[in-house]
């Protein structure tokens, strides 16, 4: 039976039957009270999930632009940056840094481990001329979480860098409580815990942010962050808003308000634990180690044989859409996603289909089900 | 009776329901054969719709992200460029352009008034240094269609420069025939003649536009067209697109296939001018003269009221949300958008809501029905 997809990718990922009703409706004018009560509302949830007194401005456009608009807000031409490189998602913030010309020290890890925070804490405590760090909280392209807090925690210590976090697939899936950590510039992604589908990102900047815009000459006109949030004071924005993913995004953040912030992180942080586990028993390795796997994404590193033949056969024979490697890491590793609007049903049957697939393809080393058998008690367990 | 609401204003216009149930999809993988298959399927339809053989690329952001993309691709800091100012889309193309310290030459009309393009004439012939000339087709503030196949003309005398055309509120409205005219990049926005909701925006660019492109300077990382020519060759974005709205982009273009262009540019061309003659014959003046007056709007300045007092009580009455004037202009004009999904039931029930508003505010001039009267008999007998 085709046509009864499960996405199990880090994002898009799946949306609730209430979301997409939202999202359906017809179109208002964005110039509106009707539109200004959806962004008041929306903004004061969004401040909830932030854990901030700051701001939160949506800008329509990818995540991407979102980290770009939190960089080149805040910085200008020469200014010296450290970005941690440990994945695609690092990988890019550096692409952007350069495009800018801002002058970029790299700390890189090997993808598949975490950055070591104190390299962070030793350049810091070298260059008191550094004007910002540049981070990935949950690097999707590898299933590691970076230690932002420890991170942010040297760059508040060096009193004048930024903290700027990619927290794209980690905002709703786990702690990250932006005023308490410190983090002036906190990026996200519609598609990711939000359970709404790709087309608005989020940028939230502390008061020290600001500062550091007053003084930012980098070129820019869509990504300006003024325009918007000037427009944000009055519950507007700058350019026609996506309003049908506004009207997604109040249903959303409504949900989530509903569940809380307790219970969404305990439901990745239990997901995650489930599927580390039940990989394991089957003897499928994690491509990131278990302390420092992320609450969104867990990457497996099969042996023997390509992990792309795994994902299609998952793919063909179950319909649940697993993610694949990027770059050098495509047929090496796949990726199973456990963000946002996933239940206890889609682990145990993304976990069950894994290993009725690799029976199918003759390299199971367990009977079908030891894998279920671990999940389901850790699942159970938590209940 | 209320929450039975009419889009007529400039964006967001109408959605019909089919594109609202394509729009309100479960969301699928973008990196799927089934997402490919969708880009390629409605990049066909693009090329078709800008009848051009060149690329159209598409951009999850507003109109003004695409237009800003298309400035920022071709140019570098210094350039010379003509900006043509009727309006607030003008004077948003002069900004942007100044943001990245572009060397801008102002053309300016009157708003209300279009642009001579004898002046883009004699610049053109004056300085061969000039490297585009930046016009806004239909602007939108103030219902006034430039003759963009005029200075189009001009431009392509000149050798160097390029046309830079906002086409928002024209292309999907009246004929752009991109190659035709020579128009080497041309920028639009989901909500207007494309007849889905906001967030996704377009430009299409020339050979001569891509040949710029190649020694173009400017920063840029999300807007950089280099990265979406490269993946829009494999049917492919460079960033996680707003799926959805490419459901209902697929869903709408098929529509304006089905309705064919020629269809479409008719419809426009009456309902503009049954809009112009109706309010003409209950003695509300047109703001732009008629033989420049846009195809998708339509500006009225009523005298002895404010405009503002007739918007607000049409839209109370009838639930009919008319767009406001902007800037200077708010409470001079108020704008009737007839763009898109609109119908000969709308147009009519349009101007009957304005005839009645008039009345009630003892304001009318004419029997309520006049109106009605003149524009039925322009659309019957265009039937």
């Amino acid at each position: 039976m085709k046509e009864k997809l499960t996405l199990m990718i880090p994002g898009p990922t799946p949306v609730p039957e209430r979301v997409l009703k939202a999202l359906g409706r017809h179109p208002i004018g964005h110039r509106t009270q009707e539109f200004q009560d959806i962004v008041e509302n929306t903004t004061e949830l969004l401040k909830w999930l932030h854990q901030t007194s700051e701001d939160v401005l949506a800008i329509t456009g990818s995540g991407t632009a979102a980290m770009e608009a939190g960089i080149i807000n805040t910085l200008s031409q020469g200014d010296k940056v450290i970005c941690g490189e440990n994945g695609k998602f690092g990988e890019r913030w550096v692409k952007v840094a350069k495009a800018y010309g801002l002058n970029v020290q790299i700390v890189k890890a090997d993808w598949g481990k975490p950055l070591d925070s104190l390299e962070f804490k030793k350049l810091l405590e070298q260059d008191k001329d550094i004007r910002a760090v540049i981070v990935t909280h949950s690097e999707t392209s590898t299933g590691v979480i970076n230690d932002l807090k420890a991170i942010s925690h040297y760059v508040k210590d060096h009193k004048q860098a930024l903290m700027i976090a990619d927290c794209v697939t980690s905002l709703g899936a786990c702690n990250v409580p932006m005023d308490e950590w410190g983090i002036d510039v906190l990026a996200s992604g519609s598609q990711k815990g939000y359970m709404i589908p790709p087309g608005l990102s989020f940028v939230a900047m502390s008061k020290k942010a600001w500062v550091a815009n007053s003084i930012s000459k980098l070129p820019k006109f869509y990504l300006d962050l003024k325009l918007y949030k000037k427009t944000a004071d009055k519950n507007s924005n700058p350019f026609t808003p996506s309003v049908n993913l506004y009207f997604a995004l109040e249903e959303a953040l409504k949900m989530m308000k509903e569940e809380g912030l307790e219970s969404i992180f305990k439901r990745h942080e239990i997901y995650k634990k489930a599927t580390q586990e039940a990989m394991q028993s089957i003897g499928l390795p994690l491509f990131a180690e278990k302390d420092y796997g992320s609450p969104s994404i867990t990457a497996i590193a099969p042996k023997n044989i390509d992990a792309e033949v795994i994902r299609k056969n998952v793919k063909n024979n179950f319909d649940i859409l697993l993610a694949g490697g990027q770059d050098d890491l495509k047929g090496k590793i796949f990726r199973i996603g456990h963000l946002g609007f996933v239940n206890e049903r889609d682990i145990i049957a993304a976990i069950g289909s894994i290993e009725a697939t690799l029976d199918q393809l003759g390299v199971a080393t367990k009977p079908v089900g030891t894998g279920v058998g671990i999940a389901s008690k850790i699942l159970m367990e938590n209940k």
